[in-house]
């Protein structure tokens, strides 16, 4: 399970994407959202929309592994397509602010690795914030002071990416893939292939 | 300070040698040893050699970061080359066996990732300590026993890389690498960066 958070801006949806296209055993982690569709959105793909109502039930189901309200419009992410992927031996991307990310790291501590994508500079924050531009002024600044307040926690990550080159970031992230699929705690069956390297009876030379 | 530890056989050597080649930012820390040169190896690349007595004076010197004793030769890792390389800035590689790196861990816990080397299958380590001509059948029966225990200690290491293709390896290792200079614990100046994204006047938009 891997956590990707940051402040909006750091161009953490692009790496996301970027990251599944490149790499077949890792699946992405679909947030259900009681906000509205923006006009390049895919619903399924980024986003199941769902209606605040519908959102409730499904909380009161328990079928969120973790949920949180950011900016009055509620995230969660729904637990089963998870399940389903884990249970098949594949990896998880999860695309959520620091909210969810504590939730999850309370239910999977062990198997969670988490990083957090910083910008390059305010400067560029600021100039990709207001690159949306069909967000007003006032959307704007409210992001970009929910973006000091993300940006804040990211001593609660493993790991933290500096956005400042798409395929350096890119890299990195496939590092930390990489590098976490290696690690011992991680690793199923190392047990049973030392044994077949290790075995009492030497062959006489 | 980046261990690789494996045993003998596993194609380690050729590992951190690729390793090294590709990436500039880090060193090899280079053993000093008792055991005598192969025909193939240089003085002060592959090892410094050095006599049973330069070697005692300079345990008791305390020149030595981790010593340790292997098939009755004596293999220790040189202090000051070590502090040079890290108070530049850079990454250190240490080709060592699970005697030193246990030592190295209690010097240095929190700045040491070590990775452990294993060979594909128990046919192609015994091919590998076959193939070294210059060692006698008796030499090659001794390693293969030191082999199964030196594996023995895989539990010890924070990760494993299995060279079943030299070059799949070798990205495991960079991805390693590359990942735990991303750990936020590693991270110099984290605090200071967030703080220039973080400003605490907002530019009005």
């Amino acid at each position: 399970m891997l956590v990707l958070s940051s402040p909006s801006g750091a161009g953490k949806t692009t790496l996301s994407r970027r990251l599944l296209e490149g790499d077949g055993a890792i699946t992405l982690s679909v947030s259900a959202t009681t906000r509205a569709k923006r006009p390049n959105e895919v619903e399924g793909r980024d986003y199941y929309f769902v209606t605040p109502e519908k959102f409730g039930d499904m909380v009161k189901a328990g079928d969120f592994l973790e949920h949180a309200t950011v900016f009055e419009h509620q995230y969660g992410t729904p637990k089963q397509p998870v399940l389903t992927a884990l249970g098949r031996g594949r990896d998880v991307l999860f695309d959520i602010d620091w909210q969810g990310t504590q939730q999850l790291k309370e239910r999977a501590r062990e198997d969670l690795v988490s990083v957090f994508v910083l910008p390059p500079t305010h400067e560029e924050l600021e100039r990709r914030l207001k690159a949306r531009a069909q967000d007003s002024d006032e959307v704007v600044k409210k992001r970009m002071a929910k973006a000091a307040s993300e940006i804040s926690h990211w001593p609660e990550y493993d790991y933290v990416v500096v956005n400042d080159d798409l395929d350096r970031a890119l890299f990195k992230v496939r590092a930390i893939l990489e590098a976490e699929r290696a690690r011992r705690a991680r690793l199923v069956g190392v047990s049973e292939f030392v044994a077949t390297l290790v075995k009492t009876r030497i062959t006489p030379s």
